[in-house]
């Protein structure tokens, strides 16, 4: 069986969420879900940007944000910042922010010209202009290893889909400029801004990535969601990687976020955090975070930004592991979205539901699984495989 | 790179959708989405279910919806019936209805008792004890092959989670009945009433049966989405079986669906068609779908049940990938999920939105796309990677 990457996760919500919702969410609101995220055992969180207000107005009080919540020992927290300006405001609050580097010195550029003209201003070939600089500074500062990288990796709402063999060509060129200078590359960074990622491209990029250079073993995905692949793309990524490598992935609690700029708007967001790290765990990668705690944090998320996000553990709750979890086997009938919220609000939310059996339900399973059995013995085990009653064609 | 099974997809909305949903939805508003359904290339469509409208009155008046709506030639129409009575009813109306039959007989049970209690008023061990009788029937009609399965195959709301071993050992007591009578097992029914699927469990189930019984080549899933693994489970399946291997699917346009037993009512869902479809046509498993009729099913869905659905594409519209859908490189900000829907609706609806941009974005690449010429040259083109303007370290 599979053995899996180990998995680095940010989690985006404050920024990537936040950045495209209403500029008037309160700050006393921002604070609240920020410190619930810092408790609900999340490693990594980004607070938000250091960005133009005038463009960015969401972000415009940051650093009020910054200076009242409550940062929690062990968990990092860093700031989006674009250019020296947004980095000279990130430092003045460092701590408790962890101003955020590349371990890696990075060769990057856009796939996709127009959307880096959009949103950075720059044309793909201003990106490709600073790598000679790039390289003359890793050399400076004697770095013996360095990342390759490109954005809107896999297409454009804007130009179209790209061809894997396009990826490969640009991260080529990236590789040939630190290879002429015996750098090393370690790492390669793939983005996604416009949702184009598939599963399958995903694993056919990171295969031939390793295929090409298997000293890499960092790998960085930040994937959208906005055709709902960014968590099978994620599983994809988990299953093609090996337990050498390294994983950095992104997503936001609720799935929300994006930008103004991909033309896919609120529609674009992330890899819900809750259901990804829900199935982390059930792969055996430990994640850290309380699954219910972030189920509060996306409820706390959907009354302050006003309606209802993508996610789908905190509207069903995760799959019921322990007894204490397990739903009651006499529970009427559980139709609508607020009743579905039972295994966190009791059940309450669904009393007078219709009830439409004579007699009460039980079960042998369930009295073995609540006397602390499992479900199934073993293969070899006597229930319910060898029981008398079992039927066979002879009977 | 992978090759992919025959994929055969079955839209469950109509069935599994309508089912969870208000029973006042108007018949006329069901027989103009199943309508639209049919237009959209949609092969296989589930129409509603002939059962007790005293517990499921969304279905009661089904036998109107089946004699109004418009069959389309090389659609198939089915409909869920759980007993003679059921098949009686939906016999009445073929044509158009296709009477569902399993290709091939069947040992088949619940890996969890209650939820079977629950549901179809039955324990496990009465299902196992029909076992007996169904091996006799085919042994009488000559049958040469047969098939296995299971039901709440990787856990249970009631019961937890259920280790893979269990679910093989449950087939494998199935397989065995059938060669006692030399009847071979070619295919093998995976379902998931309480969407308990991860991609890592659907991966090792169909390994472990490839494993164990190659001449297996026929694998119906049946995924529920309430913690959001079905699509990410789907694709697992597709990527761990074989070009000669045939794969059933079952999913809904929106993703919406559930049922009022399992504990997570409308929050249990399933892969959002339009999602699933968009996905396997970028792998090059051909749909027949117009993913653009099937946002309009979506569309339709959302207005008559009168919330938004779970699906994404339908939100972001799907990835541009010709000339006449890539979006306007000068559109202004879009934000709003309203504004979003322009990759259907037009300019008009984020007519107004901010317009950062001093000049015009212009770009060569577009030039390139708009000409009918890729954006980037094979491997060895001349555009960007070659062009005079490149920079490299000696520049």
């Amino acid at each position: 069986m599979p053995s899996y990457p180990k998995v680095v996760y940010k989690e985006e919500g404050m920024r990537e969420g936040m950045q495209i919702e209403d500029a008037n969410i309160a700050v006393d609101d921002k604070i609240e879900l920020l410190d619930q995220l810092s408790d609900s055992g999340l490693k990594n969180i980004v607070v938000g940007s250091f960005v133009s207000p005038k463009w960015t107005p969401q972000m415009e009080r940051i650093d009020e944000i910054v200076t009242r919540f409550t940062p929690r020992p062990g968990v990092t927290y860093t700031a989006l910042a674009l250019n020296s300006r947004g980095v000279e405001r990130a430092r003045q609050y460092s701590p408790p922010l962890t101003i955020e580097r590349d371990p890696y010195p990075r060769l990057s550029a856009h796939m996709c010209d127009v959307f880096t003209r959009r949103n950075t201003n720059r044309s793909q070939m201003q990106e490709m202009e600073t790598w000679p600089q790039r390289v003359a500074q890793a050399q400076e500062l004697n770095v013996k290893e360095a990342g390759i990288g490109c954005n809107a990796s896999w297409g454009s709402n804007f130009l179209g889909e790209f061809p894997v063999d396009s990826l490969m060509t640009l991260l080529e060129k990236e590789h040939n400029m630190w290879d002429e200078v015996g750098i090393n590359v370690r790492s390669v960074s793939m983005g996604d801004p416009m949702s184009h990622c598939t599963p399958a491209k995903v694993e056919e990029s990171l295969y031939r990535v390793k295929e090409r250079w298997p000293e890499i073993d960092h790998f960085r995905l930040h994937l959208h969601n906005g055709r709902n692949m960014a968590i099978a793309s994620a599983y994809a990524a988990m299953r093609t990687l090996g337990p050498d490598d390294t994983l950095e992935l992104d997503g936001t609690i609720g799935g929300f976020g994006g930008c103004p700029y991909c033309g896919n708007g609120r529609a674009t967001g992330m890899a819900p955090t809750e259901d990804l790290l829900h199935m982390m765990e059930d792969m055996g990668i430990e994640t850290g975070v309380d699954i219910d705690k972030l189920i509060d944090c996306v409820w706390t998320a959907e009354r302050i930004i006003g309606r209802e996000l993508y996610g789908h553990v905190s509207k069903a709750g995760p799959r019921p592991k322990t007894v204490d979890q397990l739903y009651d086997m006499n529970a009427p009938f559980i139709e609508t979205l607020e009743e579905a919220r039972h295994f966190k609000k009791g059940p309450e939310v669904y009393e007078g539901g219709i009830y439409p059996y004579r007699e009460p339900i039980t079960s042998p399973y369930r009295e073995r699984v609540e006397a602390g059995l499992p479900a199934f013995d073993s293969a070899d085990g006597d229930f319910p495989w060898k029981q008398d009653w079992f039927p066979s064609k002879d009977e």
